[in-house]
């Protein structure tokens, strides 16, 4: 680990539900991904409902001096939750800590090759050949 | 298209949402597995806020003779829509409809190959090699 890439984080950002169970895929893709990411910080946060939300997880890392973050919506549509609330939220973090260089993602639905994979998964449950 | 073939449906099956732009995933992941799946009618159904829900469009296709219907969750987390709710409306369903054969697969994103792609995803956005 070296100076530049420990002061980098990466924020897997998800809604947030009742029930605990909810958070189970949310917590495995964090530990799938930090394990591939030794030299940064991965980390989950929520926009409701569960613990820790994502502006007392950004105003942590800057604490500690982490003062490049990228923020990924582990969410699978675009409503009103990132078009709205999460740009409010990274416009408050952005003005609290002007050092703080905050890169926020598209949500991982958008991305072809997750719906592929989702794809890919439907065929299974019905039986079909890949 | 054979008579075993063209009596089989693919729910996939969303939450839904207040701005129609949240659906924008969902259907495209809807039309690239009805590409793959010429034989199986492959169709999008709601939780609330959006249409068609899935109770009607269970209806539907009974009333067209499609009797063996797989629903797969497009949902990441397991929360109260797909531990309490969904049950629900399957046993409805399954009521309603005593000639039915209706599965219910687990949400995409307990399958560790949408986890993957995810955690691919999230490489990308740091700009991190996969």
């Amino acid at each position: 680990m070296n100076a530049t890439t420990q002061r980098r984080a990466l924020i897997l950002f998800a809604h947030g539900a009742r029930l605990a169970s909810w958070a189970a895929p949310f917590e495995r893709l964090t530990e799938i991904t930090q394990a591939r990411l030794p030299d940064c910080e991965v980390t989950l946060a929520f926009l409701e409902l569960m613990e820790p939300r994502l502006p007392a997880v950004v105003d942590g890392l800057v604490e500690r001096g982490v003062l490049d973050v990228t923020v990924v919506p582990v969410f699978l549509g675009q409503g009103g939750h990132l078009l709205r609330d999460l740009p409010l939220l990274a416009e408050g973090l952005r003005a609290a800590h002007p050092q703080l260089t905050l890169n926020v993602a598209g949500a991982v639905g958008e991305d072809p090759d997750v719906l592929a994979a989702m794809s890919d998964y439907c065929l299974k449950a019905i039986g079909a050949p890949g």
